[in-house]
């Protein structure tokens, strides 16, 4: 059994795709997270909006809230 | 009788069906889960919306704040 | 006077109506909850949407979040 | 002054109208309520959908999550 | 300054309208609150949507997760 | 730096706009709040929807939880 | 590993973009937020909605509810 919080530890400094609530996704490196909130920290990351790149930001914090998944 | 939470261990590395919010479902096997939030882990999972495959994902990271319902 | 979750559990083992937001019901055998999350284990559930038949399952973990009524 | 709760524990084995978001409304005799969610017990309780007579339930388990209000 | 509250204990006995989301207001008698969810009793409330009235209760328990304001 | 609830207190007696969810937005002199909930008191103030003047409210208890920002 | 309260505190006294539900963003110098709702104060505030300039504000108070990221 692998915990969703060890996954996403183990998930830092690589490349995650981060999917929110109404069709918004984000791609970038996971930098940081925290707990229990899962706010994540993602660097270089593309935003697309129902897969259509609308920007690209350095660093964004992303509030845990609005995310439906985390692939690594 | 069978508590949520029980059933859900008894699940792990089985294949689940988890249905989201909004006609999104991910099919994949159980490889973790946390409580009391219900996070959960899939591997090999495939990403349908209103039953179509969108996609498909090594491991994701789901919130359980989404989930309507897990069947094992 | 008597309380939701004695009710409740004077229900298990018997057939219940489950009613979700968004016109999602199940019928099944109430198998288990938890307390407080209200989150419930059905047994050969069928899934309604707006009254019409979409699904059946063994087994299904629902999540008290989405539940607006149970029926014995 | 008359507190939310002491007027619904004084409503019990009376009939009260109980109004959910999205235009649906039960109407039926108290049986029970729990305290803080304010999950109630209704008994032979009709369920109106805009008015609209919908089904009928000889008890019911009414989530508090949902409820706008309840007229005793 | 004047705590909400305060305000709100001070407006016992007096008419108040209650707006909730969705376009349905509430007016009324207010005859009694809870702390901190402030759900409200009210009396000899009218009930409109979209300031249309739709109906009159002689008692009210609103719950304040849908209050967005209560004007004294 | 200065800390939201710090903000908050220092604009008490002065004219605010509070936009809330749904195109709602209330101007009017901040007379109290509450900790944490951010629950408000506003006195002579204009309630305005997509930006048309709708009504006037010698005192107002807004609900923090439907407020998005407020601005002093 | 950066923590997302860890990157925001090092954004004061920066521009930021702050992303809301529904297409609302606020872009404004950090000056403060608080701990655990990140609730945020903006100074020089620009509002946009769906890219759209709406309006400015000298000072703004930030719900931490509705806010999607926030990019330094």
């Amino acid at each position: 059994m692998e915990k969703p919080l060890k996954l996403l530890h183990a998930s830092l400094n690589g490349r995650v795709i981060v999917e929110l609530r109404g069709g918004v996704e984000y791609q970038g490196v996971l930098d940081g997270y925290d707990v229990p909130h899962m706010n994540l920290v993602l660097k270089n990351a593309d935003e697309l909006v129902h897969t259509i790149k609308k920007g690209k930001h350095d660093k964004l914090i992303v509030r845990g809230d609005n995310i439906i998944y985390i692939s690594p």
